[in-house]
């Protein structure tokens, strides 16, 4: 279990330091730029002068989770690779990100200069700067702690880059890795259950690993990230975009054991959890193996495996839905995400 | 005063409209897609393709103001103009921004769509798209009402852009309207105060003013909105940024009677009270009756006026201060922003 009170240290943050007058200015100095500061950044101008050359991708998401930190990372962390992870997915290479910060007055200056040099960890691997910023403070109450929205930009990196809307008949559908750990690390740590040792969030940057396959396969039809809804949510997304089935073989998906007994007890489903680590690529058949040789090579990635293939529909088949063939060799449909399983999961 | 409740439906958001699921799907498609949709952002990819040519300036804020609604605007407004403004600033033109939103849920759908609204409003006379977006729903109690964090982007239209480190000895010091009238109106509006009428904020989309500025006189060396903090601490940044003295003559700022006297009920100094449609635009002196002229062609310049003058630190002076010549005469020190005027305020 991760424990928060470690990184307090006491002193607390005061609704004066978002008022854009000198306390705020010590904040930024002493909390932010001595951990995110680049030439950048350090400018402090209302905008910041990025040296991008177009076409550009851009992404941005609001992080709410709770707790602010859990086994595999922490809001800041968390903060850095989604939004690097969904720029990436465009087939570009992420170069600036930016973060404003909503912080609850109390707050803790210790624990929020844990998160920030966290965010400046995850930057340093990603290789990307932090561009420009903006902090507020809200009264007690008007926010639980902290939440932070990142937006990143970057070049993209191919004339024809990835998009939810070209797979193809005749492709394949791979994944970088094992499904679920993110979902299930965040409840069992905010409902203070144990959990075995390799049930962990898998937030990570996957900039490095996309931008080899892309570099590498020109025909990369569809690259994202399963995140919020799970595999079965974001495949569901895709088919429609795209006007195409999936197939998918239940007993290809990789999912850890702990994972899926973690599940089973706490009554989740490893397919609609959340991932904030992994890829799904989708891509000509005859890429395939290159592919998954692509993902190997990254520590990420070492689990990858192909899962389904994309056709059209047929007989009582209709476009956009996902077909699960299941371990016993039956069929049965895996729909979009209804409900909500887990609400500030990211 | 505004009245919130006359947008309220009775229909409430719930809490798997943040899912990433079918029902956040429904609620992109409904409320969200249909008042800012556009070809960039109805791709619905993890993130936006962007034809934008570098260099390209980038600024985000989050917008946390309370009320929701207030005279002369809205937080959907709010947070386009105050995006939009910041990127203008770098003397760029903003194309695209992205909007991260967080919901409370039992948040109002119709006073969520008529926010949205107002946002599809704001960038249409901005004349900006909006690129990709998030939508997060949170537990009641997390977030008071919402929050949307706004990123823009833009190409920088100029080869020496505009930077509060460029403010030098010589240069004079225009502002391009009255002052304090956000900061009033919200504080009135919070307090249930009743207001003249001529007392709402001024928010609006500054970029268009700020174009003409930067394409027609190529030595404008600072712009920059004096929001949070109000106009002594923003000129305050730019005279420690740019390592000058200015002096601001207290007859030639403009403030509204009604603002004035406002502030004087509620204790409150106009120049610490944030604007948000206001330019400072810092340059020499031969070229400030051009500025002038350029800055009064647009409605919210009309009251452009010339307020002081940049010199190097004599006497007892230091580099940073900004000293005012008082309309009695005299001289004072006018510092940065201590402690917190108003939170929530933009």
């Amino acid at each position: 279990m991760s424990d928060i009170s470690k990184y307090c240290t006491g002193e607390t943050l005061l609704l004066d330091c978002g008022s854009g007058g000198r306390a705020a200015q010590r904040l930024i100095q002493d909390l932010f730029i001595s951990r995110l500061g680049n030439p950048t950044l350090n400018r402090l101008d209302d905008a910041a002068y990025l040296e991008l050359k177009g076409p550009i991708a851009m992404s941005t998401d609001g992080y709410t989770v709770d707790p602010l930190i859990f086994p595999g990372g922490d809001i800041g962390s968390l903060a850095v690779h989604g939004t690097v992870n969904d720029v990436s997915m465009l087939g570009a290479r992420p170069r600036y990100i930016s973060a404003a910060f909503i912080l609850e007055e109390g707050l803790d200056l210790g624990l929020l200069a844990h998160i920030v040099e966290s965010m400046g960890n995850a930057l340093k691997t990603a290789g990307v700067l932090m561009a420009t910023g903006d902090t507020k403070v809200v009264p007690r109450g008007v926010v639980d702690k902290m939440f932070i929205t990142t937006t990143g930009v970057g070049e993209i990196l191919v004339p024809n880059p990835p998009s939810g809307s070209r797979a193809a008949e005749g492709d394949v559908i791979l994944i970088s890795g094992h499904l679920g750990n993110h979902g299930l690390a965040i409840m069992s740590s905010r409902a203070g259950l144990p959990l075995p040792s390799d049930v962990r969030s898998d937030s990570a940057c996957l900039n490095h690993a996309a931008q080899a396959l892309v570099l590498n396969l020109p025909d990369v039809h569809v690259l994202r990230d399963p995140t919020r809804g799970g595999l079965a949510t974001t495949l569901n997304e895709i088919a429609q975009q795209s006007g195409v089935v999936f197939h998918i073989e239940e007993a290809a998906i990789p999912v850890l054991d702990s994972v899926s007994q973690g599940c089973s007890i706490l009554g989740l489903d490893p397919l609609y959890l959340a991932n904030e680590g992994k890829i799904i690529c989708i891509l000509p058949a005859h890429d395939a193996e290159k592919a998954l040789e692509i993902m190997r090579s990254f520590p990420e990635g070492q689990n990858a495996a192909r899962i389904g293939r994309v056709k059209a529909a047929t007989g009582h088949e209709k476009t956009g839905q996902v077909i699960l063939d299941t371990r016993l060799g039956g069929k049965r449909l895996l729909p979009m995400l209804e409900g909500e399983q887990l609400p500030r999961i990211c």
